[in-house]
């Protein structure tokens, strides 16, 4: 990513393809131990918040990711009382679960504390929901916290894998060792959400990543929703179980997401039901 | 959009946002009557039409917009024998529209008759269809030829209006007057598909494009699917008609559709039941 006074750009895929989000003034910026934390005032977007030159947060379209990764798996789990949240120092899932009253406790386990604190500074309504007394915020590696819940024989209704991409400290987060230890803190009815990347610019490997969830998991499924500011937009995500079906609704669930749905900005209970329904496109990318 | 050696930059939403393709070199450069048509041989891509520095065509992607466009209406329609295509020389449209053997008539109306040979050239298998004997191509206005099917008092089962952004020569195919002379020109049955820009980078205001089409048809819908080359990649799509229903399938173009649907790199038909379920900001952008 290179920064002039306007436009701050970003190149994927091998240099093949380049975003550009023309900003107003940087707000914030800091070397976390880490990565490099910074707050941009774009032109049209709100604000953006980028670790080590890579988009990860905005407020033009927050509400998508955080919306579809919360409310998806919720509308089909028996119970969801526990959530184990990796990464995600935004807080925005962690907004749209504690609307959910059947919630009893939510993890949230980021690595790096600066991210939680720069996102309480810069992007309060995505944090809104951090100070829930129901969430308890972990300053932690993930690989860490899992292996202290399978010591501790623990078992969570939903986890959520919030995370960069596939490199440096992230990268474990896609291995087929990682998705083994996640099923072994879920409960036999329990999902394991998570994002898959870009089919159009797979630059990592997706349909390794689907490889390595079937390894451990009966039910791999995938569905795409826009991220504006993240490479090539088409943004895919992973929904794996051993026994959930994603289309198989808990009515007492729906039933409560129907109360407040027509107040969230992008999930509702009938898109759900269509974006399991994929391309050939998206199909082949996941090896099915 | 500005050229430097190895980058095609082009700038949306009021210079809001920006994408890069990066480019092995130029292949063609002209200014026809109307535009600048240019193609360049990409980095991972390709190779790439560019209209007035705008992208258009690219065979990375190509194949999304082609299949959505062609497919969906037949699979819907009771009866496709006539088809009229505006814009669209490319070809693209054409050779999804003469893979179903009970069309007998498409009559294709690009302005610039530059693109279709430059696309020819470059484009080999986009325009493949082209020299089908059931394709006629005329290189005239879209207005201008519909007049003459008004006059003559032709019927056609499905309109695809394959056009640029709503601007300059384009701006009147988005037009209240525009739509209502194609409902003049379509059967009971028939359906109007169109291209619906992006919501995220709504800079011509989709709402007024629904608003519109909605004056003349009683059945409005929209749908989704990505293209990596337009602005924004989240691309929508417009379903107009006064009888067809976008999910009720005609079974015998389903069955028809099915015996060369695995070969198809977007679209299939469970893909289909599903795209039309919107997401709250869908809905929100096209008012309803």
């Amino acid at each position: 990513m290179t920064t002039n006074t306007h436009w701050l750009y970003e190149n994927f895929h091998h240099d093949s393809y380049s975003t550009g989000i023309a900003i107003k003034r940087k707000l914030h910026s800091e070397q976390s131990q880490y990565q490099k934390i910074e707050v941009f005032e774009t032109k049209s977007f709100g604000n953006l918040l980028t670790l080590d030159g890579k988009t990860m947060v905005c407020d033009l379209d927050e509400f998508v990711y955080h919306e579809v990764m919360a409310h998806i798996p919720y509308a089909v789990l028996p119970k969801c009382e526990s959530v184990l949240i990796i990464g995600g120092g935004d807080g925005g899932i962690v907004r749209e679960l504690v609307k959910h009253k059947s919630i009893k406790q939510i993890d949230l386990v980021e690595i790096d504390e600066r991210v939680v604190r720069v996102c309480q500074e810069f992007f309060p309504d995505c944090t809104s929901g951090l100070s829930d007394k129901r969430v308890t915020t972990h300053f932690a590696d993930g690989f860490v916290f899992i292996d202290n819940v399978l010591r501790d024989k623990l078992l969570y209704d939903l986890v959520i894998v919030d995370s960069t991409d596939p490199e440096d400290f992230a990268s474990q987060l896609f291995t087929s060792d990682f998705y083994g230890k996640v099923k072994r803190i879920l409960a036999p009815h329990g999902i394991l959400m998570n994002q898959t990347e870009n089919p159009f610019l797979d630059t990592y490997g997706i349909k390794n990543i689907y490889a390595n969830l079937r390894e451990h998991f009966k039910n791999v499924h995938s569905f795409s929703a826009p991220m504006l500011i993240y490479p090539g937009v088409f943004w895919t995500f992973g929904f794996s179980s051993m026994e959930s079906i994603p289309t198989e609704f808990n009515i007492a669930h729906v039933n409560e997401l129907q109360t407040f749905e027509s107040t969230l900005k992008w999930y509702n209970t009938n898109w759900h039901q269509g974006c399991f329904r994929l391309s050939n496109f998206h199909k082949n990318i996941i090896g099915i």
